[in-house]
């Protein structure tokens, strides 16, 4: 299916005011819609977690690239004008296929978040936290030494940064022991510089950065994408030329308990209203 | 479809050293299989951990059902004389429906444990952590009251328990730090008796025990339904009567990272041989 040659719009002036599609496989890529939404305040966002599927880091390849499909096709629905994958795991496999199915603009978070790392660092020494199955597949070490293969990486998977995330524990003392045990190895190591592989970990950001030290700086990768988003659109001249501030719509797969809570801790702001959407019926009935 | 219709055995010799079957949604039932290795020794037991699918807390009731119904058609082509359902999700939910469709004993978590709970306490003033979803559907409240209405049942969620099991900081001080904070209400509240109504925390009951006080007895769910199991069978007569230790194979439908690792600590022994295997095909081909 291609995008252009189902959906074109008739006058650019309507796809500029077209939304931004973003989706996770569940809530953390909040955290990417508020850093978005900050970049470019007057463009309209439409939010689509997977809840009921996530997460996506434990299952295999082909899974992880049907559901991104999925997702992608249930948000151009939406008539998004571009979309961000806002989940590391989705953005390391799943983008090259997306980009060939679909016509629009796609960005994901290891690109953007590898090239500011490159562009922030001194030494090029440089961390990269996340999931165990980000850190499994070192996409952000594939990515960074692709862009410089002199670039020293090492890599920590952080699997208690989640749930504490979700729990909002962020200046808990036992957040502070956890974080240390975590990041030591990378402190000793001398990185200049850590990439928050995970769309849950700049939550965390106080902590981590106490924890690594004031001299890294650390990398959110939900800040690089919306740079980048902002760069393709203003190229394609498809940014808004509203002088509103955007909505933003949220979609989910399901509602789990205590959702509200965490959404709008990761989102920074209180959530009117999210709408449950049952994606394969939806999908199967276009 | 019945299963003494489709394989009706023929000796009842052949049937007692048939193995008992355990599924879980995932890892956290190896600690139950612990359990019934050491209640029944001799008995023979196949594992199958739906590690692909995991975690079933958050999906509907729907979905558990049919996943567990898949879990235990799977079981059942390995010939198992008895089911254990070693997921509180799915123990709450499925087993009315796994005994309308399954001529074999079905054992769960819920009441084995509430009825245990009962029989130890002297108060009736019984606690139950668990995870949110298990917690949030106040299964083993429902559970307890149904067997005595005038016990008084807390409930408290304790969402970092499972990561903190499979990072295996058993007696890390974050996780003392996490358990004061999630425990205290229910100390402060004068429990005597509390159920881990997850099977992820026996991995944690040092560290349980400390925090809630050495007065308060803990009910391990997975003690509890082998203890059933064992006098089910006895009353079936179909105890093996083998006097070899029993055999244990593992199958699960993903292999995550550091799968092995978290197993054996779960189970408490080595693991040789964790078979993988796609359960949609292998059902639809039967």
């Amino acid at each position: 299916m291609n995008h252009t040659d189902k959906q074109k719009p008739i006058h650019q002036g309507e796809v500029k005011r077209s939304p931004i599609g973003v989706f996770d496989s569940g809530i953390g890529g909040l955290t990417v819609v508020k850093r978005l939404a900050s970049t470019l305040p007057n463009e309209n966002i439409i939010y689509f977690g997977d809840t009921a599927r996530v997460p996506y880091g434990s299952k295999s390849n082909s899974t992880v690239i049907e559901y991104s499909i999925q997702n992608t096709k249930f948000l151009l629905l939406k008539n998004i004008k571009a979309l961000v994958v806002a989940c590391n795991t989705a953005s390391s496999i799943a983008i090259p296929d997306l980009k060939k199915i679909f016509d629009i603009p796609i960005i994901g978070m290891i690109e953007p978040g590898s090239k500011m790392a490159l562009k922030k660092s001194q030494t090029n020494k440089i961390g990269v936290i996340g999931t165990r199955a980000t850190v499994g597949n070192l996409a952000y070490s594939k990515e960074i030494k692709k862009l410089n293969d002199s670039a020293k990486v090492i890599e920590k998977p952080c699997p208690l940064f989640v749930p504490l995330a979700e729990e909002g524990w962020i200046k808990h003392q036992a957040t502070y022991e956890i974080a240390e045990e975590y990041l030591k190895e990378l402190r000793d190591a001398g990185i200049d510089t850590l990439v928050l592989g995970c769309t849950h970990y700049p939550i965390l950001s106080e902590v981590i950065q106490k924890v690594i030290g004031r001299k890294v700086t650390l990398i959110d990768s939900g800040v690089a994408s919306s740079e980048v988003i902002k760069s393709e659109l203003e190229k394609l001249d498809l940014l808004s030329d509203s002088k509103q501030t955007g909505i933003q719509e949220y979609y989910v797969s399901d509602i789990p308990a205590k959702f509200k809570e965490v959404a709008e801790l990761f989102l920074g702001k209180e959530i009117d209203h999210v709408h449950k959407v049952d994606l394969e019926v939806l999908i199967s009935e276009r």
